[in-house]
């Protein structure tokens, strides 16, 4: 890939002041007020006073479950965790359309709104084996040059309870995953011990992050993390592991959530919240003040768990700040950080943000404000990854076949 | 106001068939799988296969509140209901537009968003008066043709604690308001009983309904709803009472709640819901099985209350179904209810719907089924007011001056 240099005038930062930024080699290398074109500027581009931000972090999807791009297909699930893991076996065996290509809609998708960082969940069972991680790592190969992605190896059907997992699991990491991954070791597993020796031993051997879906409630819920943060501590693994969903942080008595929120803190365990509907939101401040690094992703969208979900973090951001009864500037603009900077710290990236010697990867959108481009979410003027022009107006330039 | 002879064709109704409407002096004249062309309809329009769904019902806005239209305005006050009260009086001597030019300007923004009904709450007390009241009723004078209003006297800063007020709320319904309002009789006034025989009598000498702003929460709230359904049966108002919000629904025990609701019910007591944040969500299904209608509205929009709202209905039955957990295609079809036939109902619209004979109030919009038009939300194709093309791709056409 080769990347232009680029000029943007005329844009401005969160609080409204103005701001030029000049692209070379697919980093940032100049910041001001206002900078005068040079030869190697072979890209001039004028954002005509709208916002500019950093490249967006969406922490948590589902690139293989999506439908989008498909007919519409009523929610088929009843409401329990089960019904709708059976639902989802069933309706996947009549899709017309593969992983590979049904998780090329929902990255095109997410790019249009200035995505360009994402960490995905895909499904590892002895069913379907690793066929769907061979789908996503064939579609993030194809856009490579538009957005990194890390994959989580996820055992939707459990680990203990469903024999042969954890050797896929491992598998999955040896073929590419990232990280791996669990779910509600209590709720699904029955033996929140178990599941967590399986997930923390591949880690441990691989080398590799983990990132864990904990739908539990309540006391049962916080003591799972409490179990979590234990053995992040002992094999060192603080930064390195994240607790998707955490709805149990939202019910718990402030004592408990006191002393959870503190092994969460000391152990370097981070909390993934998508802004839940009808589930408590952990709360964001108190989780911030206590030292946890909490960041946000979009999960299902469109697809059998799901019928919601539009792939634009910046319209996340406001559904999570809504729900965290934020109505501040400052407080919308902690809410953004959950899917800038916060979310960078989660996922490991380095060199992210606005400065000089950070990654170009922006995104230029209208709004007099952060608070206001948060409210109304308005279309993409611009998106930059790495120094290349990714997506335009809400459209995708030069998409790989 | 003229309207022409209008044939919509190529039109498809929520769940999927496909539908013409033919449209004779602002009424529904005609509905059929093909109809054929005919020398009546000087306006041909071919909705492409779009969805048409009945005019939208925003069921409570605050049209004098709004800073819609202003620069952005970071969130002034703070947490508490009195702390907002406060700094809205501040801020409302400082603003450079009017109270009928900010209403005109969101009334732009809910007409291009399908919105041909709502309900508003202005302003009432001793410090402003009727200014507020006059500022509205001028702008529902300027939109007549364009959107129906019906204007609530809202005591903002409560009746029986705030002297002079009653007599207000009387006089603005003299000069034009449709209903009188409320405000947490116990947690404003701290005498439920006399502000609900304040607000009652005005409505009995009257001849106007009732809406009631009711946040006070658990079961001090539901202790209200049982008085004001006491007061509506007594005096033979089922059926021309609302309380808005009524969070305290989602929060108390099933034996509180089966009670409170089966009184809703029985006296023909209406409850409103914008989808809180991070309140609670009176729980819609359980109410509508009690008997009860529930119905939907915009609440603040972009207003020293909240920097949110879009003024989109369709958007906001999406949130309030997510906030309820609905997943299906029926759930959704019930959230969308509350913004269109179960509005109409709780504001006494007649001739409401897509049948023939009803005022020809719809909307076009992308989407094979509700459901998909439902979660995208697109930009409405074409909204028409009794006959009347009154916004076209987003666009008002022919705003009043």
């Amino acid at each position: 890939m080769t990347t232009r240099g680029i000029l943007l005038r005329n844009a401005r930062r969160a609080f409204g002041d103005r701001v030029d930024i000049r692209v070379r080699d697919g980093a940032i290398a100049e910041v001001g007020p206002k900078l005068e074109a040079s030869g190697g500027d072979s890209l001039l581009l004028d954002a005509d006073g709208a916002l500019v931000i950093p490249g967006l972090i969406d922490g948590h999807l589902h690139l293989d479950k999506t439908l989008l791009g498909l007919p519409w297909k009523p929610h088929p699930a009843g409401p329990t965790l089960s019904e709708r893991i059976e639902a989802e076996k069933h309706l996947r065996h009549a899709l017309p359309l593969s992983v590979e290509d049904r998780a090329a809609n929902l990255i095109r998708r997410v790019l249009s709104n200035g995505t360009v960082h994402l960490r995905t969940h895909v499904d590892i069972d002895p069913e379907i084996g690793l066929e769907n991680l061979y789908g996503v790592l064939s579609a993030r190969e194809r856009f490579k040059d538009f957005i990194s992605i890390q994959i989580v190896a996820f055992p939707q059907s459990g680990v203990v309870s469903c024999p042969g997992t954890a050797a896929l699991l491992d598998e999955a990491v040896e073929a590419g995953a990232d990280l791996v991954g669990g779910l509600d070791p209590a709720g699904i597993d029955g033996d929140p011990d178990g599941q967590l020796d399986a997930v923390f031993d591949i880690a441990e051997r691989r080398g590799v992050g983990i990132d864990i879906h904990l739908h539990d409630r309540g006391e049962l819920g916080t003591s799972e993390l409490v179990l979590i943060a234990e053995r992040t501590a002992a094999q060192g693994m603080g930064g390195r592991v994240t607790v998707s969903h955490g709805f149990c942080l939202g019910e718990v008595d402030e004592a408990t959530f006191g002393r959870t929120a503190e092994r969460l803190a000391e152990s370097g365990v981070a909390i993934l919240t998508h802004g839940p509907g009808s589930q408590a939101i952990p709360p964001i401040n108190r989780l911030r003040a206590a030292g946890v690094t909490v960041f946000a992703g979009s999960d299902n969208i469109r697809d059998s768990w799901s019928p919601y979900g539009s792939g634009d973090m910046v319209e996340r951001v406001m559904w999570i700040a809504y729900r965290s009864g934020f109505r501040t500037d400052q407080e919308l603009a902690v809410a953004f950080e959950l899917a800038t900077i916060a979310a960078a710290k989660a996922l490991g990236l380095d060199r992210y943000g606005l400065d000089v010697g950070c990654r170009a990867d922006f995104v230029v959108l209208r709004g007099s404000t952060l608070g206001e481009a948060i409210v109304e979410h308005p279309r993409r003027s611009l998106v930059v990854k790495s120094g290349r022009v990714v997506a335009h107006e809400g459209t995708v330039i030069d998409p790989p076949e």
